[in-house]
Formats: structure tokens, sequence, C-alpha cells
């Protein structure tokens, strides 16, 4: 079906005729010029977007719209967990060009629907408009919290430990890949369409083996935001003093709590953890599988602050390890290497506005 | 300067330091993975969301940043008061090609704070992006509202009288005006090319006159959010049965209503406010002054409907007219014309994802 043939009201409808209020606080979801929201007395609102523009923050040629609407969510998702909080509230904004059907849509929604379902959260407007060039993509997440129960980044201090959920460079590691074959794709078929013209160019191409690496291709592409840390600190009777989730990459994101902490950080090389699998692609790629883990983005880990009192609680804690701990300020920003080499971190991060 | 060199969170900085919350219901405000914001016991959150891409919502040939960041800001304000609310905060995400500097982001955030600040409105966040290809704008504005206070659209009952604000059709005549100017100018420089080779150009082309046309002008690039009529309303005891503001056309937006609402509707042709500049410039471009006030989008003023009994009060609020009543939805939507004949309306208005 054309999505012109719909119009825009008609996507809308066919797009969210299905999509049922979860939450009380949700008074009223799509269809008005806003969605309503009311909160029980005393619980504050948080509010979070992100951007996703084609060519920018996904390809696809290699990413299917079913994994991007989940993926959209999940980013949001994982920054109101990066608060403490609970996301309750979605708008979702998408602008897309001529070459998209409804079944496109369709499947990004899917995506979307699958990754709010298994967080409880209401999609609640949005907007869909065209774009006259790429697939742009807008989601707004609404969440609560008790103000005594919000973690900013600005509260970490000296001798806190600093932890990590899951492993980290494994998303890096995945597009990696991704690229590489994407590479390998088009120039085979570059060379088939020199040989056989445009028939039968399908067939003479190889199609990729990932085997072994396929949880690298999950991290890239279908992404976790980690509700489950958020939960089992909460268990554990731990409230971390700073957390953000490691979106840029872990050197980045740690810069971020130590500048907007006031403090400085030792973090050591073997303490951060690393998939086998990531391990094993960096060392095919000829990378360092320490770079990959610090500067590796898309991770969706959470990256938090505990006072050292928590050691035990927190080191028993599964998936979530302690890699080093808040110094003072004027100590810097160290990583303690295997060899005991002590090396100023550095945002080399993912930066979407650099060349 | 260039944006790379300032970095995303450079870029961040710059673009925000001297942004600072207004409201006390804002807890905590850009630099942390979510906005905070605590409400009141009793009130209502209400969150709307609206993207503009380059090329289909505005053509920056000749729309100034600082006008597309005032009306980015605009349209969204215009959405919570459509729903009797008051805006308290915005997150604003924007992904910019290269050929962007700082200075026209500073503009761009120029004209969104002067359009915060005239309505109270707090930035509370964002994200800030590169795109491959054309400039994308997307804003989400969170409010608040009584929850007996808010009007949605399907609220609107048999007899009630159909109001709107202000005038209509102007920002399409003001676009019209735009798009030819635009017109001349390209082919006055394509010839002035030809003549003169690159230097000299300039001088060439004659700076279009828009004198006596700049109402329609400052309608479509610097549309002002109805807050005064919603002030007015509350002031003079009226609650709407049902509102919306006018984005699209009148057509298309009444039809909302009376869909939403299970009625049909009478409006009259004599009724429809327009503007003396409006009507001069449907005559100058051979089109129907009645077409533009019922088709003619981005006007943002407000639709609404109120009960019968307040005809007197709601006709002496300055700016507001009764253009016709609801009636049973089996008595369709009606347009009655000025020798009487009658037509079905048609939401004509303006689709984004037409052709």
């Amino acid at each position: 079906m054309e999505i012109k043939e719909l119009g825009e009201f008609g996507l809308i409808d066919h797009l969210t005729k299905d999509i049922k209020p979860q939450n009380p606080s949700t008074v009223k979801g799509v269809g008005d010029d806003c969605a309503v929201m009311q909160y029980e007395n005393g619980r504050q609102v948080l509010v979070t977007t992100d951007m996703l523009m084609e060519g920018v923050h996904f390809d696809l040629q290699y990413t299917p719209m079913k994994h991007l609407g989940y993926k959209s969510a999940m980013v949001n998702l994982s920054d109101v967990y990066a608060m403490n909080g609970t996301p309750r509230q979605m708008v979702v904004s998408i602008a897309l060009g001529k070459r998209f059907g409804v079944e496109d849509l369709e499947d990004f929604y899917d995506g979307l629907k699958m990754a709010c379902d298994a967080h409880h959260v209401d999609i609640v407007g949005g907007d869909t408009t065209s774009s006259r060039t790429g697939l742009a993509i807008s989601i707004t997440c609404i969440g609560e919290a008790n103000p005594e129960d919000v973690v900013m980044r600005n509260g970490a201090k000296e001798t806190d430990l600093i932890c990590v959920s899951g492993n980290l460079g494994a998303a890096y590691m995945g597009l990696q890949l991704l690229e590489r074959e994407k590479a390998i794709f088009n120039e085979q078929y570059k060379e088939a369409q020199q040989k056989e013209g445009n028939k039968g160019v399908d067939d003479t191409i190889a199609q990729p083996d990932f085997s072994g690496r396929e949880y690298l291709l999950e991290r890239i592409l279908k992404p976790e935001a980690r509700r489950d840390i958020v939960e089992a600190l909460a268990s554990a009777g731990i409230k971390p003093t700073s957390m953000m989730d490691i979106s840029d990459g872990l050197s980045s994101e740690l810069m971020h709590i130590c500048k907007q902490s006031g403090v400085g950080c030792r973090i050591y090389e073997d303490r951060i953890p690393v998939d086998y699998q990531t391990a094993s692609a960096a060392e095919e790629f000829g990378l360092s599988t320490t770079t990959c883990a610090l500067n590796g983005g898309e991770d969706y880990e959470l990256l938090f602050t505990v006072p050292l009192t928590m050691n035990d609680v927190v080191s028993n804690i599964e998936d979530v390890k302690v890699i080093g701990y808040i110094t003072p300020a004027s100590e810097g920003q160290k990583l303690i290497c295997r060899d005991k080499s002590e090396f100023n971190l550095k945002a080399q991060g993912w930066n979407p506005l650099k060349d």
C-alpha cells in the first residue's frame, strides 16, 4: 500500500489503532493536540529525547525497519533508566521519503511496540510526516520517579566505586562487521552487474557468514535497556551516587560524570568487561580490545558510582562489575593498564558532529 | 565558527548556557539523561511533539533561522493552548548538515528562546546531531492543566457554537507570495549568471517589493500561539466543549472535531474572518478567498466550540468570531455560501504525505 493513499491521519490511525494505554497515569494518548498524563502526588516527571538520522545513526542497507523501531525506543528507555526512573510514555515522530511504503512503517512500529510492551510503556502520540531526503526519527520518552530516587550525573564522590553493567565494545565490533560486509557486498554487486547486467546479480553474490558473531550483531541491531540492573540495585538497597547510560563510549561518559561531579577517576584496564566475541573480532580487525571497550559507542549499558561501603553488595549483583574508583579532581581521569602504565582518558567516543 | 570544532557537548553548552529554568515545576533542565519536572498534586501533564523537515515544512531560501526557531517553538506551544493548558517545558532536537555554522544554530536558538521567553517556557533538553542531507527539527513541549480544564477534540455537542480566533488564510497567502518571489529570484539569478558570470550577480537582481503585504509574511514566518484567547475564554468563564489549533486548514480541523465528537456542522462563508491583505492577495493570484481561508494551513488560530448559551459572552471576546454551529452527525459537515448554496466540507488542507 502506498502511504499517500492513506494520508497522514489514515496512516496514524492505521499505525496506532491497537495501541492501548497500560499506565493509569496515561489520561489521554494518541489523537489530540497533546498527550495527557497525571502522576501521583510527589512523583517527578522525567523527559528525554533522541533523534536518529539515516546515514548518521543508522544505515538501512543492513538495518531492518523492525530493528530500527526497537532500537529507537530502547535508546530512549535507556535514558530514563539512567536516571533511576521508570519509563511510562513515549511520543514518536518520523519523517520519511517516498521510497518507503506502509509496510516499512508497520515494521518500524512493530519493533517500537515490541520494545514498549516489554517495558510497559505507552505510545501516546507523535508526528508522521514526509522527508525530501533521508529517514528521520525523533522520540521523546516520559518517565517518573520518586524525587529521592532520581540519580543524576553530578553526585559522584571521592572513593566511590565506578561500576558498569554487561560488557563493552560489542556493539562497535558488530558495526565494524556490518560495515565490512556492506563494502564487500557493494563491490561484488558492482562486479556482477558489469559481468551479467542487471539480471542474475543476486545469485552471484555470496551471503555473508556471521556465524560465531551473532552476539555482536545483536548488540548493534537490537540493544537492550538495562531495567534489570536498575531493579537489581533497588532490591539490593543501593542508590547510585551518579549514573548514565553508555551511548557514546565509556571514556566519554565517565568524563561527563567526572566533569559534572567535580571529581577525577581511576579505572583499570583488566577490570573492563569485554565479551569473548568482541575480543576475537577486535583481533581479526587488528584493533585493540581496550580501545573498542573504551570508545566504542551504542552499548547502552549503565555506568554508575556507588559508595565504597557498598563494595560487597554491588559485587554480588549479577552482570555488574567494579572497574575503578573516584578520585579528587586534581588527580585527573586515568586508565591503569595491565602493565601498570597510566594514561589520561580521552573522549574519543562517537561524535555525530565530526566529519 | 565551525560546529565540528565545538563538538556536540561544546555546542550544547554554548547554546544552552544562558537558559535558566523559570518554572518551579522544572526540577532539572538541560544536562542529564532526562529533564525532571514535578507538578502540583492534581495537575495533569500535557505532551505534544512536532517535526519540521527542510523542503517539506520550511524553505531556507526565504526562512531566516531565527524565524524558524521562533516558529518551531510556536507550533508546539499552540498545541498546548489548544488543550486549554499552559506550556511549561520544551525539549529541542535538531539535525543539521555541514553547510550550517554555529551562527546559524545561534540564530535558531535566539528565535526559539524569544518564543519560549514570551510564553514563560523552559528549554529543558534535547538532542543536537548531524544530518547527511537537510535540516530536521523535532520539538516536544510539555504543559500542565487542571484535569477539569483540559479541552479535547471530542466534546462538541449539537447546537454548540463554532468559533475561530483571528483570521484565516493569511499564512497561506504569505507562502504564495514567498514562493512567487523565490521563482522570480531564481530565474533572474540564472539570467544574470549567464550574462555576467558569477561576479556582479547580486547587483542585477531586484529585491522583491512586499509593501502592503507585510502582514501576510509575518503570518507565515512568525506565527503567534493564541495564549491570549485561552486566557480571555477563562476570564469570561467559558470552557470550550472542544478545541484544536488550525495548522492544516479550517475544513480539515473542523472535520477532526466532528469525527471525534460524533457530530456534524454548518459554517457560514460570510462569517469566516479574512484579513483585507489576504483577500487582496488572493484576488491578485486568482484564488478564491474562501478556499484560502478554508484550506490554507499554518494560521495557528484556535478553533473551538462553546455551548449556545454562551453566545453573548463569546461574541464579546475580542478577535473571536462565531462562524456556525454543531448539528447531528446525520446532517453532515456543511459550508453555507453567500448565495445560500450548500457544500460538503472537504479536507483539502495541507497533507505532508501527499505528492
